[in-house]
């Protein structure tokens, strides 16, 4: 598949209106093996971290319809020590994922271990004919995505990833408006979302934290996935060049970066500016999205658009009194549904998907446009200068495992 | 003079409570030519345009206490008609500018003319033994500026800048709050000032504007030094380097410059954006400025700030729950007064300054502060590359004469 593909497949809005169960694509198996509907989906975790116990807890205590926890793989003690406890013995503890994936016992894995493993444990995954769920991000480098996303599309499977975000009414809603042309086209994009506060105790918390070498990143790795997936899951556009600087152990004793601003031209000439950081208190979650037709802005989870009653691009051609503008009318978007069910809720879709064919709310194939937009912001800093999108994955690469090679102490 | 002086002399705080009347710098004759008060400022201006006649008239309906307008100059018959019908006789009226400064009729000089014509109009009427009340930008660019500035340190007498945005509380307050420590350590600062609305008709309505060769400038010259100033005075501080991102003429048909986004750090590591535009619809005005106490958040002229109970360094010391934040307390700054005076009050100040050594509000010689920001984002542009503060003024000027040289059309 080429690079291009990729790009397209999930950049180009569909002419359908976009909302939970109406995804950009959907690389579905509508029916189980004999073409009658799974009673049950039977999931597998591998990786029994924070998500991964999380996600086992709500499987195992039913909330998911159609779906059931069978088994769970780690290779820690505590881990399985975990998992007697809290699963009960109808959930098979594996210390090997291998074990796991040949049981017998799945249909399904979620993956939620360090982000380094997540393409390589799918495409084991889905070699054995298993659907498959990744925690976020995707991966740590675009190059092991690809490939994974190759595998996944060619394997035949269900593949999803945890963007529980994208659950959100709001940002549903946000992207509705878009794709449907509600603001026309899109001219500049503000995210200021400096409000993913850590202090050195998180940090300090585990030794794999904020290092190059086992996270493989900081904010951008780590916090902003889920912002930078629903920027261009809203915009419906990756941008096509990046100038970022990005501050590595600013405000925190690490060697990843804890503060970032980005700036972003897109081929349509939008233009856009991400701002994040761990280092702020109390921070800002604020996003605006300017086009030809008005602007929305989201913050305190609530939409408010400001409509032009004409376009501006209608009302700079015809107008000619020097002082005018364009007549704009403040409305308040209504949503409801809180923040949406967010990783019961992606689990619930995967499980739809797999059973019934319902379209994916996230595909798993979307991870790479956050990352590359994220490799992108890296590549920027680390050369200086300007990143075009798509770039040279190898340079990329070569840049990263340059910092992978020399792990830092935190305690240094 | 050195550079580095006049940088120092406006960018360091008093130990002062700052508001109305209190400045940072004042270069004043507090009295009279014989130690008695003037009676009455006697005021000529240079050039009535829009801003010059909005000043001839509120100094003319004697708006102005201690103040009185004596005399106008323009090379334009429209502009005497004008002055003849609007002002009466006992204005009057010199198609000379040299001739008005020669009159004995003033004691002080408004130069409201191009921006190009500000500083040797200036260093001419300072050669005159008058005092100087300059509209915004002090000039564009920073050599011609510095050299002014100078002429005024070593004259002895008043030194005005007419950023009549200074009067208005809202921002006042902000000052006060960043340099009475409220806000500890500055950290980031955002500015989205995207409401500068002007269609093409704006444009169109003089062949002058919009220019290199007439206005120097689009609308970092234009419209955003009020706001480029705000931000300078507010955080107290210049940028250290800039890497900004000029797009000239993109949506209207003018070859300079109508949307722009700037990065910038500080020396002590305070990062910050600056994001303007003359094209959007209805565009933002949000001002916000993180430190280590806490933030503050200018929207709709009113002042949000979030004060952290313990600033954020001592918690980020002593804290060792991985997941805590520090307690903040959402707080409405009360301000009253509206706008606050805005030109009349500048002029006011001005006139109270030579009257009776009321501290400025605007010096003159701050007017650098900005238009040395301004100067760098376009230099940044041009070579596509960071600038560092204080850059290299000829270089400067070079690329600046390159585009003055070349007139384009709008109507092409």
């Amino acid at each position: 598949m080429s690079q291009k593909s990729v790009y397209d497949s999930a950049m180009r809005y569909p002419a359908i209106r976009v909302g939970v169960g109406h995804a950009v694509c959907a690389h579905v198996t509508p029916m189980g093996e004999k073409g009658a509907m799974m009673s049950h989906v039977r999931f597998g975790i591998v990786g029994l971290g924070g998500m991964g116990r999380g996600h086992a807890q709500y499987l195992a205590a039913g909330q998911i319809n159609g779906a059931m926890l069978t088994a769970v793989s780690d290779t820690s003690e505590a881990a399985q020590q975990w998992a007697q406890q809290e699963l009960g013995p109808k959930v098979v503890f594996f210390d090997s994922y291998t074990a796991m994936l040949q049981s017998g016992l799945i249909d399904a894995v979620i993956v939620a271990t360090p982000h380094y493993f997540h393409p390589d444990l799918a495409v084991q995954a889905f070699h054995h004919q298993l659907h498959v769920l990744i925690e976020k991000p995707a991966g740590v480098y675009t190059q092991q995505v690809r490939q994974m996303n190759e595998v996944a599309l060619n394997s035949g499977k269900v593949f999803g990833i945890m963007y529980n975000q994208r659950t959100n009414p709001v940002f549903q809603k946000v992207r509705d408006l878009i794709a449907t042309g509600e603001l026309g086209n899109i001219k500049r994009f503000n995210w200021i979302i400096t409000d993913w506060y850590r202090s050195q105790a998180y940090y300090n918390s585990g030794s794999w934290r904020a290092t190059w070498a086992q996270e493989g990143g900081g904010i951008l790795m780590n916090q902003s996935p889920h912002n930078i997936d629903l920027m261009l899951w809203t915009l419906g556009m990756q941008p096509s060049r990046v100038r970022a600087f990005c501050h590595f152990g600013k405000h925190r004793n690490i060697e990843v970066e804890d503060d970032v601003t980005a700036y972003m031209e897109c081929a349509n000439g939008a233009t856009g500016v991400y701002i994040t950081t761990t280092g702020d208190a109390p921070g800002t979650n604020r996003y605006e999205v300017s086009g030809e037709r008005g602007k929305i802005v989201v913050e305190n989870n609530q939409i408010t658009f400001w409509r032009l009653r004409v376009p501006e691009p209608e009302f700079n051609q015809t107008n000619t009194n020097m002082w005018a503008a364009p007549e704009t009318w403040k409305i308040d978007i209504p949503v409801s549904g809180g923040s949406g069910p967010q990783h019961p809720g992606i689990t619930q879709n995967f499980t739809d998907a797999i059973r019934s064919g319902t379209p994916l709310l996230a595909p798993g194939i979307e991870g790479i446009h956050g990352l590359t937009l994220v490799n992108a912001m890296y590549l920027s800093t680390w050369t200086d200068d300007w990143v075009n999108i798509p770039f040279d994955e190898n340079v990329f690469l070569a840049h990263l495992n340059q910092r992978r090679a020399i792990q830092q102490n935190k305690d240094a």
